[in-house]
């Protein structure tokens, strides 16, 4: 059996990508953007085995095995986990060009020591060693996050959340810094059916009784400066669709009102409303220099069926159609006149917006379009992302790269991305500019996400 | 003159890709959807010339002359053939980057042993040989079937066709199966000027008085149960646009009985009345084990002056604007919930579709993303259909490749595309996959268009 | 320090490549659109130094310089010329996949014979170098037109302008062709809060007093036919949007005599009215063997708080959201219909829209996809295009590379494409059609612009 290397992944193919990537391979990583949990972290419980590892709450890997036809029952249904186990290296022996084929390729390298091919006639031998590792280090979430090097995450909540994990951790002197971010999905979906539950949450949270837009907007607050004081320095938003317009004061008070009395209003107002709410959000995030993160183009729970029998965060949400940039550009150019835009990060699930979205953020100083996102995690995907920053605006205003992930083996994802932007600094400069190949490698793959952190970007 | 090999497409560059296609390249063919007819198989009458066979209906090499400036005469006109064949051959010469270029090298060396290159010093040549072979051989559909190894065909077929031509073939026990497809174009066009009289054939065709929806669908019915009869296993639509809604019955009910009456309906009503129909038809189709086909984002006859001139399927139709994947969402979600999904496979002739479309294909159970249609099926066309597919799924969830044509030369398209699946493979396989990459060769070029036919895909 | 050479771009990096490039670097220039201006050909006014050169006007690099945190005041603020090339020069040091990091490279090597890469050690020796051989030589916009081998300008003008210093050029004689466009986007803005004032320009440049739709289609002809006089071959339209609807003639006039009486319309009627005058304009530049340029999908001033600061033309315009192809296909079908579509040439800022438009394109004849246009002319963005052009249609269909640039420096930018091109054809010609291969380039680099001009293509 072949040791595995980088060659094994067909990123690095060159010497001078090698040579650019040896600087960079070993830096620690700050995560800025994950599903991960405080809780989880702060728990640490030893994970039990690879099955629970790789399949207990991994879509990714439940999407990959329903394409490849692998009944329900050996993904969210019944089956033992070694059954499911099985089934998905059956599926991932053939899963050519998917990145999850490179993925648990690094993941068994870095954190196993394992280097098979995942196919079924490894399975046994990838089952037992993996699981003898998991027992006898004991493997952990932080376990995990110390291997990779992890010196910074960023985890995603709610603002009813009241981060009492976060303050464990802060208090317990973990020194890992796990700060919260501000994720704002609940707080726009008035049409959902138990928002009036969520705002009495929210008002508990922040101990403000919510009668209209006023206390709502106070909450809100209270909670934003909650999150301040506990580390926060992202906050978030990954609701479909985007609002088709901004509305004044007086028209998303009015709504509000309706909200908060139990009526219902047209599609139109709702919209108005969230736009206020947008163009709100990010001057009070610019108030705190705390970065706006947008995540567009998602479409959620695409087959009804599945998510009455799996629920949501199963597998079945999609790329969504493009959204009009123009909508994008409404928002920022309010909170701009107001001078009060704060450093954003826009990712959009549909690559054909990359060249309207990434002018678009080179229009505003501090507005910058993130690394490839989610189903765009590829080769290709990544090496694209990377392309049109470069060509329409400046490589090094890419902040780099981020896990978004729920799975403490994903770190490895970090690793992957290095390589492609070695690969695509080693065809991009010209054999006399290695010096600086090196400073943006250095920058793409630590310094700047490092930097946004600290403020100094 | 060099002897013409697979070196000659620039597909196959390396011994890895070259090995893999050794194991598929002289696999048999099942061609699923093309538009080749029942009848000119049936007949087989001998061709009269390499004109004919390349120039007479093929508008994809119409639209290359006229994008090279060539006077309709010598296309459509009233040009010798000997002269349109010029014309052709001089606008071959250097058409670098265009699929025809590679396609009719590939025609003239498997159907008449033909290796010059396309070019008006080797036109009298190249004239002379191919109609000698012609002649010589008598060359035939059915020759060039069976010279392309084919043991399957899917004609595309108007529910009001007898098909008699389809029983002339299996009554005189052909060898190569030859299958109706069910195509609904013409049953969904309500706004048609002859949509009364498309009514009467049908109603004859199923021998139903069609006098409302209920009599309509009762004739789709038995127009369908008389394809499934003779071994129809796929239905089709590849009209423009999509249906927006998905009316219920009795919306659907009073719109039909307006149109049957006569009488005009809104915009809305129509669409409303195909989305409910387009939801009929796919649970008919589940019931029935027969694959639905869409064929989305196509704009037909776009120059409305040559379509006076011309008529229909001229080389005038184009890529149509994306269409709103969620209306796809919509009509599979409305089959689902029902738990009548037929095995579904999606083409869109707009490649910005790709990503929506190809994960909300794997969203559903047995929907899949069709290989990269019609403007599409170049080399780079074929690739990033392929790389997509892996992507964002599985690459095995492929069914495979079809003609989708009308000439009995076009079987070489399965060549071409056989070789850049295997170059994609010796791309995305590590070398300690080999054996994998040919079951997945194995797979793409002929096993899962065989299974699909026979159920068990 | 290495000398400079073709290789350092990374483009043609094969024997067959420079080898189709030799017979083709060399060729003269046809840049036929571009905004250099008759009066700075007509002055010569030598140039000042390097850093009025490159970064006086050009919003190319300010963008540039923007992307990379550059703070306003070195870019169009206060900041001494040197200060703000040190700033560039510092920013172009790291630019790596932007296609001004090429750029540079080309245009010192081309007119300064200065070899260094530009980063801030060099950037010393760059400013002296550069500065002395501009005083040296006095260099000029006619020096560098001189140098570049151009032999034909066509510049981008408003239908008011006087044509004066065109017609000082043509009659002192100067060798190079220099004829002025039509340029129409002023015209159709009706809603601009100035358009009164346009329109009275319009009359007086005319000689006619606009007082209806007659009355203005009267002044456009008269302006057309002064322009025509002069030499000029080409129109051109570069507004956000495309028309929805084409009114008819009593729609259009209402409209019209609502704008003249200095009334309000609506949205709906303004662009009903827009759409009557492309299709009007269309024929009458086929009247007059005009090729119409259509430039689409642009979003203009995107910062509104910049717009107020900096002006139009200053770095803030973005790719647009896709336009729907369906409203160019009206266009061209309603001038067609008549029979007075002129030649074409279609651009688009938004690479998405390559499919459906350049299928479009090749409905109608003399219809063309123009080259990849602005933010799309790099490398990438550059071969896309050619990709798009040759897989759809036929690759000579092409008009070949314009500058569409501010800067006199520019015309390097066809030393580029043309690398582009036989980088290209190296990779889609096999061996034997090198005769074809060199005739492709030819026609691509030279051939057909200067044909388009002489109304020959």
């Amino acid at each position: 059996m072949a040791e595995f290397s980088v060659d094994a992944l067909g990123i690095l193919t060159d010497a001078k990508s090698k040579a650019i990537y040896e600087s960079v391979r070993d830096l620690p990583i700050v995560d800025y953007h994950c599903h991960l949990t405080a809780r989880d972290i702060y728990e640490d419980k030893p994970f039990g085995n690879i099955a629970q590892m790789w399949l207990a709450a991994d879509h990714y890997k439940w999407r990959l095995m329903r394409t490849r036809g692998v009944d329900e029952y050996y993904i969210t249904g019944g089956a033992s986990e070694r059954e499911k186990f099985d089934r998905f290296v059956e599926t991932v022996a053939t899963a050519f060009g998917n990145p999850i084929y490179d993925w648990v390729r690094l993941e068994l390298h870095a954190f196993f020591g394992v280097d098979d091919p995942v196919t079924p006639e490894n399975a046994d031998r990838i089952w037992t060693k993996c699981n003898e590792k998991i027992a006898a280090e004991r493997l952990s979430p932080r376990k995990t996050i110390e291997r990779a090097r992890v010196e910074y995450i960023a985890t995603t909540d709610d603002p009813c959340d009241d981060l009492a994990y976060h303050a464990l951790l802060r208090d317990g002197g973990y020194a890992v810094k796990v700060a919260p971010s501000f994720r704002t999905d609940a707080l726009v979906q008035f049409e959902a059916p138990d928002y009036a539950q969520y705002l009495d949450r929210l008002g508990r949270a922040a101990g403000v009784a919510i009668r209209d837009l006023d206390t709502f907007l106070q909450a809100i607050e209270r909670r934003l400066d909650a999150f301040v004081e506990m580390g926060c320095k992202f906050s978030d938003i990954g609701t479909e669709g985007f609002p088709s317009a901004i509305g004044d004061a007086r028209e998303a008070e009015r709504t509000f009102l309706r909200i908060v009395e139990g009526q219902r209003a047209d599609a139109q107002a709702y919209d108005a409303l969230r736009g206020y709410l947008y163009v709100w959000l990010a001057k009070a995030y610019a108030r705190r220099k705390i970065v706006m993160q947008l995540h567009v183009a998602v479409a959620r729970n695409c087959n009804r069926a599945m998510l009455r029998a799996c629920g949501r965060d199963s597998g079945f949400d999609c790329v969504g159609d493009p959204i009009d940039v123009a909508r994008i550009r409404n928002v920022l150019n309010a909170a701009n006149d107001d001078g009060l835009l704060p450093q954003t990060i826009v990712y959009t699930l549909n690559p054909t917006m990359y060249y309207p979205l990434t002018t678009l953020c080179g229009a505003f100083a501090g507005v910058r379009m993130g690394i490839s996102w989610w189903f765009n995690d590829h080769k290709r995907g990544m090496a694209e992302s990377l392309a049109c920053i470069a060509e329409l605006g400046h490589l090094l205003s890419l902040v780099g790269m981020l896990t978004d992930s729920r799975s403490f083996l994903s770190y490895t994802r970090h690793d992957y991305y290095r390589q492609i932007v070695c690969a695509f600094l080693a065809q991009n400069t010209p054999d006399g500019a290695d010096r600086y190949a090196l400073q943006a490698a250095y920058a793409l793959c630590y310094g700047n996400a490092k930097a946004i952190v600290e403020d100094t970007l």
